[in-house]
């Protein structure tokens, strides 16, 4: 059959055969969740597909796990999470629509005979609309059939002490209500990918900037001065591929820690 | 015209004329989006409906906003942060459903004239969704159009020290991912309810309960252990009427602000 | 457990675990779908959720039925039944979200295992679609599953000769095609709210009106003059509690009477 | 261009040209929608299909009107108006799909240049439906547009004293809640299609039947007994072609007098 | 039960009783989906569905095979199959709509008792829309319940060469990508019409026209010149009621032999 | 900046503000919609996103184009041009789903700024669909807004001489109606990849094999025998890089042409 293709365990790379195979040995599958959205002046549209993508390879190495196709378009960005849906370049769809293709998706998995089924989000306005989709199709009743994972947030509640004080030494960013971190192309997100894609990141322009106001609501249609002009929701600057090499070996851990809980614990 | 009903600045009681005349003053409008869900076995299940509605109506006292009537089915309850949809009595709407009724009531109120219109939720679950109603009908960029103010969480970030003291003398319960604090049916919103409604509450049946796991996902179906029993998802015990009235009124005080700054500033 | 709440009955004032106990017990439950509509310029724009709400509390008197929040937002207003979709107040839904709304609840009824599931509107417009509802959750052929029973109208084909003659002493206003009543805010309902809810009734404003025009179709958009300007389609005038506590007793026994012959009978 | 096909006036035979010859001059055009229904032992499952379409016909000559083809497939029969949905052979749209089948037509219409367009339903149950189609193309609020006519009951109120005697010398079939003749395949429908389609009329299958029960309200599933066996609401026996020509004469009438009334006054 | 109708294989000829009786003896039923679309200055809009349904019925004699009304709007008009939809007369349905009535109505054939239905489409532009209709009601997999058979074309690949040297005497238009042959208004359906209804085809209008461009692709919207203006699509001179009938024996024939090979079969 | 990323036209490797300066210089922006679609036991699932995706930048080489996220879930696979949906790992949407998730994107297109959207689709059976969601943004009839392109196969409609000889020394895989080459996973796919991605080819099962019957028709559920058991739908054998590399050219020249034509011409 001759030599490996680079991640095997992509289903795009597979065969029918292999897929067959994996579902013979009741393998899991997994798709991430994530978006194309602005990221700042320094960051490409694609950061939550790249490390969103990345970030399940890792996170499934070891364990028998099929990666599906990433999905790079994602719900509307939100003025406080991801600068929202005024800036060019960011590309959403409508929550109706982003429900019906994670259903559709997730029908697929099921029909191809998968039993355990992982969706990770790498974009935080996807929340309860993934977990919409996996309702839809599986219900909450257990009745034996597949279940569906919903992770929506993949990053350690905490990170270790060491790790928080080398990202954020001077503390994290304030949380705006309901309760998202202004995290959003500053210095996390930055230096995870300086770790992963270094190549598509533009050093020059990595700035510290901040919303006019954050406030605890939201304004539609969103009115100049909400989302923030550059893009960037809080610090990117001191961001370094080391900060990132850090984070991500958690983060990393963390989804595979969760994963295996759930599908893969003896 | 005889007595004034009790709250005539509710859409229900009020006739087609008197809202003519609101919107020719230029007043705003208010939905409140809340639930029919389990609140543990000492409250009901229209916990979020009743605190919901009272805080539009004391929120808006003194502003010119008419009160919609209350939208008392919301989105689904999941489990980490109200018990899911394995309680019998919890009664939610798919995602698409609740997109369309929010969509179809800021419709009507946009063809009755009403150019301040205001959606409230109390339900964390109504999250995106809500938010996705209001982009529908209005859309992202300024056309001098109707503006939509949407207030997922209408609780200050932090309540005052006095209050933050009284209500979690051990700290506030922990956070389950992604950001949704364990706080429900427990001794905030008990608090609350004994302070507005203690006709409604089984002050023998305050319990404290917790998940037996809280883990950073979801899974579906919902197994079992994974909906906390009782429906509790963290401490009842302790809660008083005092404590619910000290909260309350920073709640209803947070609120009142946030509508005065974006419709009713000079 | 202290004193029983106001009402008991509904849905919102209990726990889950009464709710629980009454799917073990086999007890029914009930929805009222009605509207916020305009009804002239002396009855308030919850007439029908008014009445809708506290018919159905009323005939489930003594029965073992459940009463659900009730739907105050109904299908379009038309306008040779309700004024029409041209009246400010007047807040409707599109029919395809009323379906679905409708059709959502009565699912979560079957989720929570109750068997015996009525539908009670109090707004001709939402007949068809309530139906539709139910159609689509447990369609036409008998399978021993959940039933839901539709009452699109409440009143019983004929009120008793005195009732009849008290209320319409020159006989009742014309039927407009297809067979609808032209009895919206008028002395009907007007004497129904004068005796449920005098409180709302604005006595100084009941008025004697008409369309200018009641042909057998529609047309769209609603001209002028088609709509009456008043929103009374015909007479107020002559309203009492008196009569109104005539015919609700009536309306009450018939919808009761209903309700025991499909679902409480031995 | 050799001889006149037969009934020109149908959108089927003409060719876009003459479509758009129509449109210049300021046609109207009109559409029946219909059903594809059970009606008795001894009409066909087309008869509200061949009633409404040669309805239109003839109500349209004379008038520039055009007629486009009949919908044969209308929503949903009830139990107490047509049957229900448990005979075989009553083919039957959901409710959103007929709605958007009208809307998709009349935008159609629209696009075509028709400023004139008539809907005419022959079947109860598409009432509020296609109002509710042509309200999502033109709306409530007059503009200038195209406008839209909605016959949901193109039979006249009341038939001449010759006639009602002639079809009803008992009296006319009881009104069953909410306010439908049961008045299918009954000695009026059959007189029509003796009248109209003779051919396809089983005379010796014209029979009197009744339902089991008339109530005021619908169930789902369909109880047996509360289907009338036969199909048949009413008498069918007595029918003959002269009534069905008196009859006929005055609905065309009727129905011809508000076409003209709307949309071919000077 | 008097002398037999025209074609009382037509479901809307039949009473529900026949249609019982034809499920019992396992029967098939068939829909044409065709369209109302331009088809030159010398055919009328009704084309496709006026040889669509004959095609049905033809093919159907001496089958067990019931037809259903012929579904006469079908999926929109393309400029390089069918000229378009900048035509007026040309009354097209959303994709979505047409898959919805396609799909219920295979829904009432299987409620009915139908184990065998056809779809038989006259309109090229219907292709995977109606597969997708059959698709959602009973699935990929085989599961012992009714089956869908889905003709998308009912013309045999190649006529016979008698037939293909009378009506292509100098040769078949080209083929426009994605295949599809430019035969549209032409010699064929031409010849096809003045064979089956003569009296519907405007001969002195029979021209010979031809796209301004045959790209490889679409534009929208459709710019000028796209649209052939004349809407025949290749040329129709020449066309004639013998090769007609050539060709109509021989496409019947293909119709009848894919019935018979799947349905009727020993 | 650094250095340029490897494909700095993809629209993910794009930052907001490089997007805003193409919209500013009216580029154009293109999108592929594939499929994850089995591809026989030697090629992997996703072959149609691979081709699709290096077609669109290799077309756009040279040319001001944006090329936006590939969308690698197309509608669904039919057995007689892809295999058919009983393959485990074809993961496919529903046609609803499909045609919102390119109407979305489109409107987000149009959102940016963009006037020149191009659809370029490696897969057969997203024909219409993509069409449709088109459609649904931009309409028929012209009015000076965004253009966009619909290539449903971009394929030249016939090779060179050269290349069609060596690529098919014994004639091309036969047509199965309606129009669509059995040309799936055979030897101009296989030569494709071979030239494109030899990596992922399995060229030890390089292998002919044929659907046992090709007929003029689908059938649902898929019968077994319909679906060829490998999913090879002709031969296989024979493929070779340099075939794939001639075939590529004039693949890649062809599309380029078609865009050139109608966006980047003088």
């Amino acid at each position: 059959m001759g030599e490996k293709p680079p991640a095997m365990q992509e289903l795009q790379y597979m065969t029918w055969e292999q897929v067959a195979a994996a579902v013979e040995r009741d393998a899991g599958i997994a798709l991430a969740v994530t978006s194309t959205e602005q990221h700042g002046p320094h960051l490409p549209l694609g950061t939550d597909a790249f490390i969103g993508h990345q970030l399940v390879l890792s996170a499934a190495e070891g364990l028998d796990l099929v990666v599906a196709p990433t999905l790079a378009y994602g719900y509307r960005s939100r003025p406080l999470s991801g600068g929202g849906q005024r800036f060019p370049g960011t590309t959403s769809l409508r929550a109706t629509t982003f429900i019906s293709v994670v259903a559709d998706i997730i029908n697929e998995f099921v029909r191809h005979g998968f039993r355990k089924i992982a969706l990770v989000a790498h974009h935080m306005e996807n929340q309860h609309l993934m977990y919409e989709a996996a309702y839809e199709v599986v219900g909450p009743t257990p009745s034996g059939g597949p279940r569906v994972m919903v992770i929506e947030s993949p990053y350690p509640p905490e990170f270790s002490p060491e790790t928080q004080q080398a990202v954020y030494p001077d503390g994290a960013p304030p949380i705006a209500p309901p309760a998202i971190g202004l995290d959003h192309a500053s210095v996390l997100e930055t230096s995870l990918m300086l770790h992963l894609r270094p190549d598509l990141v533009h050093a020059d322009r990595m700035i510290d900037d901040w919303p006019e106001r954050v406030p605890g609501y939201d304004l539609l249609p969103i009115p100049d001065g909400f989302t923030v002009a550059s893009g960037v929701l809080s610090g990117a600057k001191g961001a370094t591929a080391e900060k990132g090499e850090m984070a991500w070996r958690e983060i990393v851990g963390h989804t595979r820690e969760m994963l295996k809980a759930e599908f893969f614990s003896a």
